[in-house]
């Protein structure tokens, strides 16, 4: 089953946008873990338990694996998630850009080391950089856009031919780049008016959205501004509102009950 | 010694712009080598030993590494290039771009785990994703600006305010985000004029040229367009050309030559 066909049933099979990052952070790490060797891993894999079923897919965000030499540790955690709950997508968050011969080593990584689901990359390379993931037929390619940082602006918001580079960017993607139909884009949840913009330029192309939660974007405006006609078409990601819910050994309660509070109250602007 | 210091001093030492690029592809190793559990960095370490008093810098693509499932191996070679050859600086090629949290930690990973000299960054993201690699204030944060595949031309090509995207991003890093003397910029040798347009932008910030040997730059025309009036400036890169020169035993004697002979070919144009 491809990315896209994976997405839509999760969508509809748990009635949720959310999207879990996971950026596993030793330091706030409750206590019962600090100084295990697999610490990264059981904290990871107690979140995702903890909310498999209230998740539209997971994102381990991959710098906060590389920093604490824990490559095994996202190799165990994302076979972890794909045997034990099966139908949800492993976004890797590398946001990879370069040449095609490296794109290549880069997809092999993602999408044969790893078996991640969805990769996101960098657009500033351009098409060749891309192209080397869509060889993985089954797997998405989500595509930077406009990011839900302060900086995000400073060329994103450039103007070029009549409009910005954003929407320059999600135009390309959306008219010549998407022909396998593998693409997603990222697009910040501190942007309302230009997540209705993407949207409106895209068509129902699925948008990560990150930036709501400790990014501070609003939750009725993305939803309202980022939805497609049938109610999706969102991955709309929090990470460490989830992750740190919670500082003691009911970390992952905490973190459930922070999921859900955050998918309904998602879906209460769906419709 | 901070990095543009230790570059300046390789350059004068070895009498020469030539950065090795290490791009390790197993495929291509010599039949001596196939099978090893430390191919990777036996491979890299005969290229380094046969080529440090040729070159000013050597250059690790972390792809490489990331797609074998080696990077202890990078560990390892960094510590071994930095043993064997100080004052020889070590460029991670990773083309890092996020949010201000999640740069943090790929810095960690470039400058504290594998204790690189410099990492490549993307600017897409805007001076929030690249201001935390300024924290270590005697590593180097170099920024992709032109680079040398096709598709570079997709975005960096575009017009905004009278100028190309990447002569703002020129001129953005050389009047602001510089401001610590850390920066330099990657721009591609297989496009000379724009080389010339960079260079007229920045000063005497290093540049770093990828896109001579495999590629197809041409040697004279990159030196001529971007070396400063003192004759330096530039870290010439050459991957391919280098460590697949020779198939056999003899691989290492055969990269030396062809960097030998690069590095000369490069001094004919300097001065």
């Amino acid at each position: 089953m491809d990315f896209s066909t994976t997405l839509q049933a999760a969508w509809a099979r748990n009635d949720s946008l959310l999207c879990v990052g996971l950026d596993p952070d030793p330091a706030k790490f409750p206590a019962a873990l600090k100084g295990r060797g697999d610490a990264i891993l059981e904290f990871c894999k107690s979140i995702a338990d903890a909310t498999a079923d209230l998740a539209c897919a997971f994102k381990p965000q991959i710098a906060y694996f590389a920093s604490n030499r824990a490559e095994d540790q996202l190799e165990a955690l994302i076979r972890h998630i794909h045997d034990k709950h099966p139908g949800i997508p492993v976004i890797l968050d590398a946001k990879r850009g370069d040449i095609g011969a490296t794109a290549e080593q880069y997809a092999r990584e993602a999408f044969e080391r790893y078996g991640a689901d969805a990769l996101t990359v960098n657009p500033y390379m351009g098409f060749d950089s891309v192209e080397p993931y869509f060889a993985w037929k089954d797997r998405g390619v989500i595509i930077l856009c406009r990011t839900s940082n302060p900086g995000g602006s400073d060329l994103q918001f450039l103007e070029t031919g009549g409009r910005k580079l954003y929407q320059h960017v999600a135009e390309l993607v959306a008219t010549k780049w998407n022909a396998g139909g593998q693409c997603a884009l990222v697009v910040g949840a501190t942007f309302p008016a230009e997540l209705a913009e993407v949207r409106r330029l895209v068509g129902d192309m699925p948008l990560l959205v990150p930036g709501i939660g400790a990014q501070g974007g609003d939750i009725a405006a993305t939803v309202s501004a980022g939805r497609t006609a049938s109610g999706t078409g969102l991955m709309i990601n929090s990470s460490r509102a989830i992750l740190y819910a919670g500082k003691d050994e009911n970390f992952a309660a905490a973190a459930r009950r922070v999921a859900l509070e955050t998918r309904d109250a998602i879906n209460r602007f769906r419709r």
